[in-house]
């Protein structure tokens, strides 16, 4: 059977329960709100391309997307967001205070048992990507506003920020099976090309999506004055007019004016082009790396994920 | 030898650094800015009675020291707090965003360290302990404002939130050094009776000591809507002019006027004097504890850091 959405948001809502009713009810509602439980489903194809039956592994899965909801949570409190999936972030129903700690509870609730229960290197994995994904973010954030910016250095903050879990679920599900060497580096490699894909797609989105499917504003990461991979690739192609008004945004005063303007500028740049043929080289090298696994039901279900990030 | 302070300091300023600098540097400047480092002086304290040398358990103790600070880094983000041992708090220096992050690198670079270098139940001894921390803050938050709350419901919430990370620090100091059950149960219990009249001395001192010496505003509690164990022993009491000033501060409109004149009745009411009754009796029961260990200097120390916070 190939691992699907059912299976894992069924074992979420059926099992998931901490001894804090206001956390769990926090987590259940930012659960409920929706979400494409990528990083579980990486996890339980990578297990059974190894040979295990994702069934034996839900568990696992569950804490990968747990450990993606907390560190949503702990985003809402960072970015100041208002709306998350569409609906209320943690932090305005709940406040900043209950935020952090609904987080840290999450995370310490997932080390508690995924160190109970998982052998090494399985908890390591797990720890040193949190911390990742912590130091991506702390890049991004001092990175905010700086136009000059290189693609290297995004793309490192991009690995950090958002291929780690993706990574991790992989090597995870790869470990977790009990796969050898070469499958778990295999699958880690697939596992952090996607996730880099993953991040550019979700900077070209915020550009050319609309806020009903984002679920969030169109044009946000301008209003944070991130510098994301369609503006880097803009700017590099000579547009002197996105370079203008990326500075006048960004180092201007009230930005929050002329936000559409500069989405709508940079939508029709050169910019999204030139991301979507980044975000291409990217699921290749996914697919790419999956060659020592041989051809399975799950290989191909792991490919055609990558390629459900081009379309 | 006994473990001292300068032993603890000496290795947190040379031995802690993590991968990210920005972080290194807001946990280092939190470090410096003073502190007891009574937890791993317990650690280290409970290694040495069960026989170990405690400069092979410094490691452990830092990482007692490092959870206490990132719960300290986000708790100026769950508190508003402005200053923290006198010094600006992390989270005005740097920002809620940085502050939360810098906190979550290193929950995480903490248990990535403790997973890969200690044995069961060290590692989740430590996890179990983080949620319980968070989940008595929740319980503390929800109980803000709440004049009904009795001493026995405020035990609970400091049993989770300040006394189980004396009550970890104490057992892993024992199971680090090998102890059997006997042992490691008794100093459990030694850490836990101990954490809860250090709280208690903690709110006391929110009354009746001095600004300079607390390195935050007398009467912080009242500001933050906290009800403390010498509030509800004065409410218990049967003093109804700190009812009606209690009642005036967290259910009137702007409390903040008012702060230094209720906190100056509580100090002179009989709720204090309760408080340090009631912390006499956790300080002998931590001693009492401490019975199957039998007599060494290093029991004679864990006593003496126990006679200490009702000095």
């Amino acid at each position: 059977m190939t691992p699907d959405l059912s299976l894992i948001d069924d074992f979420l809502r059926d099992r998931f329960a901490t001894d804090n009713p206001l956390i769990t009810e926090a987590v259940r509602r930012m659960l409920a709100a929706g979400g494409k439980r990528l990083r579980p489903r990486v996890l339980l194809l990578a297990a059974q391309a190894c040979g295990a039956d994702p069934r034996d592994h839900l568990e696992l899965a569950a804490y990968i997307e747990l450990i993606h909801v907390a560190t949503l949570i702990h985003d809402d409190v960072v970015d100041n967001a208002q709306t998350r999936r569409g609906v209320n972030a943690t932090a305005v129903d709940y406040g900043n205070r209950i935020s952090v700690l609904a987080g840290d509870y999450l995370f310490a609730w997932i080390f508690k048992n995924v160190t109970a229960k998982y052998a090494p290197p399985i908890p390591q994995i797990l720890s040193a990507t949190l911390a990742d994904i912590c130091d991506g973010e702390v890049l991004q954030l001092r990175a905010r506003g700086d136009l000059h910016l290189s693609m290297e250095r995004y793309l490192e903050i991009a690995r950090k920020k958002t291929a780690s879990l993706f990574a991790a679920a992989a090597e995870c599900g790869a470990r977790a099976a009990g796969a050898g060497e070469t499958a778990a580096r295999a699958l880690r490699a697939f596992g952090e090309a996607f996730g880099i894909a993953f991040q550019v797609l979700d900077d070209v989105l915020d550009l050319t999506g609309d806020e009903r499917t984002l679920g969030k504003p169109v044009g946000n990461d301008l209003v944070e004055r991130k510098v994301t991979a369609p503006m880097i690739l803009a700017l590099e192609s000579g547009d002197t007019d996105v370079r203008a008004l990326l500075e006048r945004l960004y180092t201007g005063g009230d930005g929050a004016l002329e936000v559409p303007q500069v989405a709508a500028a940079l939508a029709r740049s050169a910019g999204p082009g030139r991301a979507l043929a980044t975000l291409a080289r990217f699921t290749e090298a996914a697919k790419h790396a999956l060659a020592p696994l041989g051809e399975s039901t799950a290989v191909a279900g792991l490919r055609l994920l990558a390629d459900g990030l081009g379309a």
